[in-house]
């Protein structure tokens, strides 16, 4: 029987389909939110069967509920870099699907194989240019300088449309992140919040109490600001301060997000670059290293937001694990959206000369994976970057870098000053 | 030794002195609102010695602090019809107080006798025109239609100018009513919820469980629309729906009431006048009286809320009792002001697909009578009405009022629709 939709996981014994991209597929199934006519195709080189696949999926994560697996998975042995691999991988996906089938074939896989898995997928016709029913979702870092991310783009493009590039930044499918145009358009209590006319300043802050673990080679060669700044940060950033699009299709949303990183500004002086303490003994890291594990900044987008200074803190080792965005209001008011550890919401306020902190946590599981994968099928690309969203915030990124000249070397459990 | 602060209490052995005006003296001395160096002078006809006066003040409110009393209260016996009695007061004035003494006259009598007292005290020079550190504070009910409103007017305004008139409703007192202005234009959260572009409809509620109690004759000459409406309701609706005033001065703030009171409309196809069934029985009540007991209608302010729909809602013997205050937002969003029982405010929204409703009750005791006479003793006269809110408001309600054509009788506990 043909199927509705196929997922393809490239890299399918890897860490984010364990921890991930897994318990999202199995959760919107059991939710029926994916259509239960579905194919998970997992590719991997370790020789397999379906069944020692899931068996090994399972030793990684206890909690999958590899039973539901069985249903719906066929492990496919290949070498994904060797092309004569692929032709079986096609006849099994023509016998799987025909022209309505929706296919996504999501690469998760080192930012090296991006472009050989694309011009090898593309070369043996597993994904045809033009047809939108095939997808290919990558995930990032896309690219590490404005360069390098126009050039991979530009790759791209010889083997697919546009349209059916989904480039993944897992902070867009968090469901605070999500909700930001909704609650600055829509809501109609909340929408004066998110107003230049009543915002004294923004916060957008995002801390982890660990250093960099085990991830020395991966973290010496990226920095904070390649790492979470380029890509989390700047679309926080876009969604706060975006014009209100004229209609709510994915193309001018993201054109109004273009027209934001085009007008980012930063205050040279509040600029630091940190290292904690420590940093140049972790394994993997350089001995004379200069990589920031923290960066802080002022920024300003010359729009209607230009007199709202926007205050960026990102770091490792800090006082605590948290993501939120604040909406400092001239009034005194605020508004704090906790994106990390939990998803809340802490409206305070004075009145009636009364101190009022009105805390809300949203129930629903955060599934942030499973939530773009949905979006993905859907073919809901606001949700996804778009090439000029990348190279834009590459442009500033590293113009940004130019500028650091000296690290600020702080100690673990550093709290920034309020 | 001269004092700071007199107060002459007309009417002191009634119920309003005894549940009201006492305690939020002595409640306002205790917090030193009030300046220590006080004098109340207590007027009444009883023979009393002052002690026997705050013992029969004790026998009525046993809560009273009467030893607090003791220290600042005088009696005074005198018929308050007989402008010879009126000759010792002004000797017992004159020796308490000098030109800088604040002066309050609170007439807490009944209508008919108002113009009486003014007129004495002018006469006897207790109130010396234009002297605005004496000024008088009237009970409403303030006359009882538009021609005789402004009959009183007149009468007064011979004696004393305008702004020695201080007018009391209790309602402008109240923590959640006295802050609307505030919640409006100073609260950058709450004010997109007091905006006509979000508002879809406002709600002014007014419910009493009670009937009319033993207040037959009183009532049954008075009726819902004089007894709430003209006065509580209509001040509701001017602050909510009054323009920002250019600067926030009692004048300018006055001024823009009164344009509203200008701008009332009603649409004549909601009225609803009720008697609740069993009314014709009580006490003092007409057996075939056509006064009503419930008025329910829809206001339109001709100004930027034109669109919106005031709902107001007051009545006996209904369902509840309680005094809110709701404004229904367009996205299916609302702010509730409760006003009685409590001091509270509940805001019901969606957020990210969740209801939200967090309420919020104010600690601070509602003490509306200390309030208003605090702000007298300060010249704060925008917590007073002005004469022309009076009359405006009954040249509304008189045209209200030559609708009533029929009577829609109601069975206690009646809950309106939804």
């Amino acid at each position: 029987m043909k199927k509705e939709v196929i997922i393809v996981l490239y890299g399918s014994t890897g860490d984010l389909t364990f921890r991930k991209l897994l318990p999202a597929i199995i959760d919107s199934y059991k939710k029926e939110h994916i259509n239960n006519n579905l194919l998970l195709v997992a590719l991997g080189r370790r020789d397999f069967t379906t069944d020692a696949y899931l068996e090994f999926v399972k030793s990684h994560n206890e909690k999958l509920d590899i039973e539901l697996l069985k249903n719906i998975t066929e492990y496919y042995k290949m070498q994904i870099t060797d092309k004569n691999d692929y032709v079986g991988l096609k006849e099994l996906l023509d016998q799987n699907s025909s022209d309505k089938t929706r296919v996504i074939h999501y690469l998760a896989v080192s930012p090296e194989l991006m472009i050989d898995v694309s011009n090898i997928i593309s070369e043996q016709k597993i994904i045809e240019k033009n047809n939108l029913n095939q997808s290919v979702i990558f995930e990032k870092p896309f690219g590490s300088s404005y360069r390098t991310a126009h050039k991979i783009n530009e790759e791209l493009w010889k083997n697919f449309s546009e349209k059916q590039i989904y480039r993944i930044d897992h902070y867009l499918g968090k469901k605070m992140v999500d909700s930001i145009l909704k609650l600055r358009f829509e809501n109609d209590i909340l929408k004066s919040v998110f107003s230049p006319k009543n915002l004294s300043s923004i916060e957008i802050v995002v801390k982890e109490k660990d250093g960099i673990l085990n991830r020395g080679s991966f973290y010496d060669s990226t920095g904070a600001v390649k790492d979470m700044f380029q890509s989390h940060i700047l679309q926080i950033v876009t969604l706060l301060t975006m014009k209100k699009p004229g209609k709510f299709d994915h193309e001018t949303i993201i054109n109004e997000k273009v027209k934001v990183l085009k007008q980012l500004k930063y205050q040279k002086e509040t600029l630091v670059f940190g290292q904690y303490k420590g940093y140049l003994k972790e394994t993997n890291v350089n001995e004379n290293s200069l990589t920031e594990t923290l960066l802080a900044v002022e920024l300003f987008v010359n729009n209607k937001f230009k007199k709202v200074p926007i205050k960026v803190l990102t770091g490792k080792k800090l006082d605590a694990k948290e993501t939120y965005i604040k909406m400092n209001l001239k009034d005194g008011s605020s508004l704090l959206l906790t994106v990390n550890p939990d998803s809340s919401l802490l409206l305070s306020t004075k009145i009636l000369g009364e101190n009022i902190n009105n805390r809300y946590v949203f129930e629903n599981i955060e599934d942030e994976y499973g939530k773009l994968i949905l979006s993905a099928i859907a073919f809901e690309k606001e949700k996804f970057l778009r090439w000029d969203e990348i190279e834009n915030s590459w442009r500033f990124v590293d113009e940004l870098l130019t500028r650091k000249k000296e690290l600020t070397i702080y100690s673990p459990n550093f709290r920034e000053k309020e």
